[in-house]
């Protein structure tokens, strides 16, 4: 069968050759007389895949050695408990900003384990922007300071960072790690769930400053205490070794097509593509302030249940699948991560203007 | 290459025939036009998936209504922290027996969330064997009693279970899980990484009592409460999809080849002809008291570092990998799960043999 488009959220589509590598080892691995899913994680040849993930990702994102770099289990989610019984140690209190579904969700487990403070809120406005940071008033020794970078559901991103001084700042870039340089030094810890942009569900990326290490809430579920998975190279127990093979794919995929940036150049450009049609169409909107407009995921709908639900069919029978929007939106959402071919997009772009002549 | 005989202790061999279907799949899964690694956990593509692991791993186990099966982030050791956190309300005691090493972990992680009370152990014996349940006296009014029902690392396992009254018991049953038949009806939860007999590694099996949810304690990391798992089917976050699908293919494989009772008859094949040669070998021997030799998990040693090196590269040469045991034993383990086949454990009582006639 033909591939279709696949505008899901997550996990979402991976590029093509990855999935062919993948699928041409999955039955042996070169040289090794068995596949990458029998492998145990404590021989040299996993060790081999599990280094090269590590070194890979460091290229990619240029990651300095003042970070450690883990593979965890259990995705954004389960690191939303993590970052307060790793984190907050001090005046036990953490400053979060609510700027979408997610980032409302790991305030509300943070304060099982100490003081949130909401400190900023697009929250009334649902979310179609991203608070202005200069008005921000932190809290003065805060453990940390958290944020989404790219709100999924919602399509919003910062576009840049607020100052927390000596606080360390924690971002959750499950939606848009690798779409874009990031400036890793300036971040305390950085951690995404890979099912968007670097692999297949069931894996955290971690990246966190060793300087914040060691500090542990001693009720922290020890898979979850990143020291303890720090000093094992990410093997307090058997990682999702699969998935961390996959990374490694992604990475490669991502280097021979001209890494972070060229990336980024290429998702401006499908961004902007999508923009520019909202913009111009009388039946589709997007409600995000526009200089708050994510690269990844593009939120639109056209104000009548009925219509948005007829382009859905449409796009069904077009190739199009998964582009039906989270029901805190409504309407559609097309999530455009770096495996999404410009193809897609302009397919995409065809699709809603035969439409529009249609209604 | 040709395939090895792979005596990983996990992630272990998993059939060739799995990994066929797998392979001829990852591109397209059948009619859908993308791989089961970029499906949205929440569409009906997937959740269809889903549904068949869970169904079919009820035919296989025989479980119950009365016991909710989840697949859940992590393996074995984030339960051991998710067990206390979701069963410890009562008095906060529990009664654990130490009968090997990851006995002994779950029993010191239970420790952070309450009193660990073990009432057995055979540690004394370096584990190599099940202490005399009959002798053992349960606290009253304990929350759980926790076993291991097959010890991995050093070749044992529970032959009967313990009677524990109207306290629920609670089994990790990684490395015998699917291997022999198992009254679900007799355990409160039976719990089990999946990278031995079910799948791939980062994903455990769930199986719990339903009337033991709901009572969780507040600093529970919300993707380890089970009550809140059980509602959302196993999609408290996004699952390790790929690990699910694999175990509908695992689950399948072992329908359409008799299922638990057939799997246990080759099983005990395999682990007689292992025993057997051992039991009759001037040069290897089984540490393990007769009565409690796993049928999974197989040590053997010399007693001579050196000749277990010298075997150990003697297999390699012969197609016979991962054959190393564990440092707390030394000399070699060969875990000879049901993706193991009898060609297997021939061909290694024959390197044996070779290898014993040489030395």
């Amino acid at each position: 069968m033909e591939r279709v488009f696949n505008f899901s959220a997550g996990p979402a589509v991976i590029d093509e050759s990855v999935l062919q590598k993948a699928a041409s080892e999955l039955m042996s691995y070169p040289g090794k007389g068995m596949s990458v899913l029998e492998m145990s994680h404590r021989t040299s040849m996993f060790m081999d895949i599990y280094n090269q993930a590590v070194s890979l990702l460091r290229d990619v994102m240029d990651i300095p050695e003042t970070h450690e770099v883990l593979f965890l289990h259990g995705g954004a989610t389960m690191q939303f408990s993590a970052v307060p019984l790793n984190l907050m140690h001090g005046h036990n209190v953490a400053d979060y900003l609510d700027t979408g579904n997610f980032a409302h969700l790991a305030a509300e487990e943070a304060k099982k384990y100490g003081t949130v403070n909401i400190v900023a809120s697009s929250r009334a406005d649902n979310y179609t922007n991203i608070p202005d940071l200069s008005a921000v008033s932190f809290t003065p020794n805060a453990d940390y300071v958290h944020i989404t970078t790219n709100n999924t559901i919602y399509g919003t991103r910062f576009v840049s960072l607020p100052d927390t001084g000596d606080v360390p700042l924690v971002a959750d870039a499950s939606s848009n790690i690798l779409s874009e340089p990031m400036d890793v030094r300036r971040f305390g810890v950085i951690y995404a769930g890979a099912q968007k942009n670097i692999g297949p569900a069931g894996v955290a990326v971690l990246l966190v400053r060793r300087d914040l290490l060691g500090k542990a809430n001693p009720i922290c579920p020890k898979v979850l205490d990143w020291a303890l998975q720090a000093k094992n190279e990410s093997m307090v127990n058997t990682p999702n070794t699969f998935a961390i093979y996959m990374i490694k794919l992604v990475c490669e995929w991502m280097l021979q097509n001209g890494g972070v940036s060229d990336f980024h150049a290429r998702n401006r450009e499908k961004a902007n593509l999508l923009y520019d049609y909202l913009d111009s169409s009388k039946l589709f909107k997007n409600p995000v302030q526009p200089e708050y407009r994510s690269l990844m995921n593009v939120v639109f709908v056209t104000g009548d249940e009925a219509k948005d639900d007829a382009f859905c069919k449409f796009c069904a029978q077009n190739g199009i699948v998964n582009i039906k929007g989270h029901r805190n939106v409504g309407g559609m959402r097309a999530s455009i991560y770096n495996a999404m071919p410009l193809a897609g997009v302009q397919k995409l772009v065809e699709t809603m203007a035969r439409f529009e002549k249609q209604v």
